[in-house]
């Protein structure tokens, strides 16, 4: 029921969203598809197991947003100076993200949303939301 | 505490987005101000009494995403289109908002997510989220 196929029925088929990438990341027990806006993606993703964070989520909640990702010229420095900032980091070094060097922020610090940041020296920012 | 100074310290002030818009929709009974994310917009909505929807999701959830608004060329094409296709819409024709003809589509029926359709013919689409 959780699935990316399904959904895809809403988000390319209804609302004619460009659907650019569906790919297993098996280190991260998801799979996930990215479906262009301008210069944002929105970002389906479906766990492949019980054992991620976000099939958590989804037993808990329900389907609906998950986080929101940014991207950041330097992710090393930028966690640095929110956690001076008092910002709640969930990663308080990058790791390794299917796209690049990632970092988690506490929903806790960001007035309720999962905030992801991502190293992307010079590119577009981009917005996620998950399934 | 739901208020829209709050959260620029997060939106504007750590994450360093661009802050566009502070203005007061009276006939919403909200306070909005938009960021800029590339062609994307992060919208920071704050009811200005208790009277509203976005009053009751506050009072609810909790501070949290609320909504994602995606910019159409036709939207009253568009809403016929979605109804024969089986998505349940909130608002059977375009009303007007603050920056031109919208309607809302049933999280219901789009897994989970409140979704903003917005007429703006030729514009790039954009998204919200709500406070």
């Amino acid at each position: 029921m959780h699935s990316i196929e399904t959904s895809l029925g809403v988000w390319r088929d209804a609302l004619a969203l460009d659907l650019e990438t569906v790919m297993d990341i098996p280190s991260d027990h998801v799979r996930i598809a990215f479906l262009g806006v301008g210069e944002s993606k929105i970002e389906l993703v479906e766990p492949t197991d019980d054992s991620t964070g976000v099939a958590r989520f989804l037993a808990n909640k329900g389907e609906g947003f998950h986080h929101i990702c940014f991207e950041v010229a330097n992710l090393a420095e930028t966690l640095l100076r929110l956690e001076i900032e008092g910002i709640e980091v969930i990663d308080t070094a990058p790791r390794k993200g299917a796209e690049g060097p990632v970092a988690f922020l506490h929903p806790r610090s960001c007035h309720g949303v999962l905030v992801e940041l991502i190293e992307a020296p010079g590119g577009p920012a981009w917005a996620a939301l998950g399934y």
